[in-house]
């Protein structure tokens, strides 16, 4: 089968790869209908990720049909089209058992990095009972892949860990697909305010389009202040980091009224500095998260009821053979305007 | 001044009476503005709360300017525009510092109940401090009218209590007023379903123009029917009883499913069966709860945003000396259609 | 091997069955080591629990050694100590996803229901991997014995969904095993005030011995009298109905203060009153719960820190071949003063 | 009157001035019976507190006997005992109504701080309604002295913000008075475990005595090490930081398991480092916090039914007049073993 490889830092090919083969009773086979690229991705191929080594098939995101079944599934079978959650998640163990797959015992995020992923013809799914997800009939597969990743991500570890609430006010730090997702999800919880702040005006437009009551370019160093004016001084309830420098950590620092709290969505590369000696007293809540995706079967339900169009975050559609240029694509996201990229089997 | 007075069972009349005068620390004297009619304004009419004597002035709800202030009073002043909640609350004793100002030990529901109400030209309200809530610069005054109960009401008992959440199914029994201010305030939340069951194919026309999934006429017995149908035969996430009567309460417990949760708005006269031979291994939550009023500046916020349309519960505007027609055309509202009448000064 | 049989109303034998097999791949066959009578194989014997029917090996409690597993166990294999949780959950249904065990799509109260049970010399249990829980060396099996259904029923059912906490008054109608249980584990969250009502004296004095502040036998009709005046008039904060009848239910409902909650525990066979002309406006709320056992693990923990002494619950022991006995003594409690009575394999 | 002020970094004294006077609506004067020092005194007297300027009288605890109240106080009169909050909330502005009495538009940290103190024969205290609280008869006044300050610190910053549960794990760092506030008041939610981190072998002796599981001395650098050695190599569900000092933030970030909290009890005086290259996938919270004394009332019910014992944190006695005495024992600690020491008027 073709298979889109990672083969050290700098180096990504589209290979020849064999079929793999079930493995374990609780495994299953699924043929890959379309699926998509990560940031994370980008990530792995520049070498920022130790745990993915060199011949790994990349892809944790998709939607495909059951082709084969371990002895222990019975939850699906051959001919099942399905979500594929990019966390696996044994359902037995202590952090299952409490919802927190991303720290499952023998899963979490393994596809893709661990393992072969599902950037390819095939992909065998570790713990398939409690890590797919059946497609209801007539779902708009293309919306439902946006379902594996980005929008559980910007819901669980932007929207529910900021605790945004009806009438509260959100800043979201970055407007990326990720920063994206955080704004369309909170929109479940009807915030008042709902600021956007990035350095790309095309990031900021989309953001506006997507349902942000205001935007902020940070270029000028003046965001803290804008945030402050648009809050009445306050701060706001909700600081999403959706970015993953130490600078956009600070800005919610700056941001962040007393009571608040700052939700960490972005992956960081290094030590941020925590100013305790002026939150100390500000009755902040800082939570960090590796997305769960306890919220698929609900999720499934906002996009399959219309509470919620996933599919906007859409903007460019490939071939699997174009794989290579899909990831050019999306790897310049400033010129070409990309936010998630489909590649379809 | 003029007072909308009741005269013990069955007897209203519109009179003259003096002017309010301060009479402790705390008070303030409230010139009105806009002031509206309460289902439980029609129930003390009829007798039904003996609580309310004989020659009290009615009415709970409107917002009006601020005409003079008491010694303890330090957030108002004359001529400030302040919104007045149903609820007097000190802000001191133990359940008004749990949030629970239904149940202060000096206030609670007393307006129009056992001091004299808003339906005048100038009302006296304790606890200025507290029971009071500045209106933002702009605001549309007679959409705030709707925050002073029915909206609270719905949202705190309904919806709050409800636990209504993204992507859940949650079924309101009742499309008079309250039921449909719990169907504005669910949608706060961006559950999948939400279906509205009346026997008024009108006001399940007005459900459907709110907002409602889908609405149920329970005329022909078939309500629990129907509502299994549209949940797959799991019955609803949150049932919502916004009547008040032994029947639609009893219709709520064969509704909800196994982990689900009543909440009841109602006012109820008399006692109900609950069907714990049932229920008792169902995992449910039963829910009671007078208003509280805690969410006037949460709702505040909503409406300044627009995130509701409070507005469009209004369906006839009177002047004060058109009240009795007023009550008339409330009182009647299967014939007039009346939702909320607004009562101008 | 040996085992307890129902054969229909007030038939019980100790009878020679076949040794379980393995039937699905997720199974696993313990053989017993200890095991308890519930208050509900009592019922089951009346004939009162229609889902179990005659020929059926009765039991959901006990410890054990695994002796075989399915092919689809990972978590457990032959010679492990176990303890088995009275409640079967695959880990896999949207039910067990959320921590709903008790209503898991092919689990849920089986054992001793419909599926046969512990009370022999070994037992099948389906979902091993997600049912059973391995026993820390050295700990104190009989003990252990407590978590397979009193324990978690009296804390998830009477304080988790009463939500006891620290300073708050609890009130438990009932000081049998079930209101014992709730007694024990209420401490947890070191309330104030744990009143204990019963009409057995012997069973207050046990109460008392167990950490109750206060106890009230209701013999008289003064019970809600009596906590009335051990609360300053207010009601208590959390009331645990432990009994499962009406009369005891509507004691709950006379003494449970505003904001408070009613957790109810007992098996109820006919409906109740729900005074809901009174409690509209109270903001109580009403819960009910078949245990689920999700917190079987954390009960764990707290007897191995001995934060609580599971074993004071045990009155009596008897070998397999008592049981009949064992049924006898735990029948007529009210002579022998029995709480719960350990069988020995 | 005689007082003890702050004359400037370095500078302390017993001084005589003149009796407070009432001089808002809602102040009380209160008699000083009992006053204690905190840690933050000693900050304050080292010049570390800005806000609090040279001629200040210090002190924020205590409990006194109502001299006059201004006119807006209802609550209390003349001759009634009270217990001083060290946190002066107005209950009208939003954040008191919200519960964050800390952060009340007109109150906060203000006694000691930005008005003159406890430590004095007589006190004006703002907000008198809101921030006083009764004490009920009989009661161990010392004791009550303790929930001023230093036991609602404990536990709302230490133990609530840190969500300690039954069967949990918890390590705190720091066993001084506030470390072993926050170990008393776990207490109420029974974790299984209490690990009490310090340098000093006599506090981590007091630890032991007050209910600590294990004890740790962290000078030989392993401390870190014995905690996951503790706890199964996972790390604690709470750590609660209580120094101040970044090393001590360190290792709570060194020994918190995924999905624990770091709730930040210390008054810190520089920025930390936050390894968010780790921990941002760890699904951690950090929480901040300057007390709010909401917990008062719930703390009096717990020591006046004897669920804890908050007098054992009373080490030394003195006289008003020996108040210089006691400073310098308070602030020789190591030597003296002193905890909290008692000021009687």
């Amino acid at each position: 089968m073709k298979a889109f490889v990672y083969n050290g830092p700098g180096l990504k090919a589209l290979e020849e790869r064999p079929k793999p083969a079930l493995q374990a009773a609780g495994d299953a086979i699924v043929k890959m209908v379309k699926t998509t690229i990560c940031g994370t991705d980008l990530h792995i191929l520049k070498g920022d990720v130790p745990t993915c080594t060199a011949g790994r098939i990349l892809g944790h995101e998709g939607v495909g049909v059951i082709d084969s079944v371990g002895a222990g599934v019975s939850t699906f079978r051959a001919g099942d089209r399905v979500l594929i959650s990019c966390i696996s998640s044994c359902g037995k163990c202590g952090y299952c058992r409490r919802g927190m797959y991303s720290h499952c015992a023998t899963g979490g995020w393994i596809l893709g990095n661990t393992i072969d992923g599902t950037q390819a013809e095939y992909v065998r799914t570790p713990h398939a009972d409690t890590s797919l997800y059946p497609i209801p009939d007539g779902a708009d597969e293309e919306a439902l892949v946006m379902l594996s990743d980005i929008l559980p991500t910007g819901f669980e570890c932007g929207v529910l860990n900021g605790k945004v609430a009806p009438g509260s006010s959100v800043a979201i730090v970055g407007s990326g697909p990720i920063g994206l997702a955080a704004l369309l999800t909170a929109q479940f919880y009807s915030p008042s305010q709902i600021i956007m702040i990035d350095l790309d005006d095309n990031r900021l437009a989309v953001a506006k389009r997507f349902g942000a009551t205001a935007t902020v370019n940070s270029a000028d160093g003046s965001a803290a202040q804008q945030v402050m004016a648009f809050t009445g001084g306050r701060g706001v309830d909700t600081a999403i980091e959706a970015v993953g420098i130490p600078a956009t950590f600070t800005l919610c620092e700056d941001i962040v009224g007393p009571g608040g709290t700052i939700a960490n969505v972005g992956v960081h590369g290094s030590k941020v500095d925590l100013h305790l000696e002026r939150l100390w007293s500000h009755n902040v809540t800082i939570t960090t998260r590796l997305v769960d995706t306890v919220s698929i079967p609900m999720l499934l339900k906002t996009v399959q009821s219309k509470r919620i169009d996933a599919a906007q975050l859409i903007t460019h559609r490939f071939g699997f053979d174009q794989i290579l240029e899909a990831y050019d694509t999306f790897g310049k996201a400033a010129d070409t305007k990309a936010l998630k990229v489909i590649i379809e089997a």
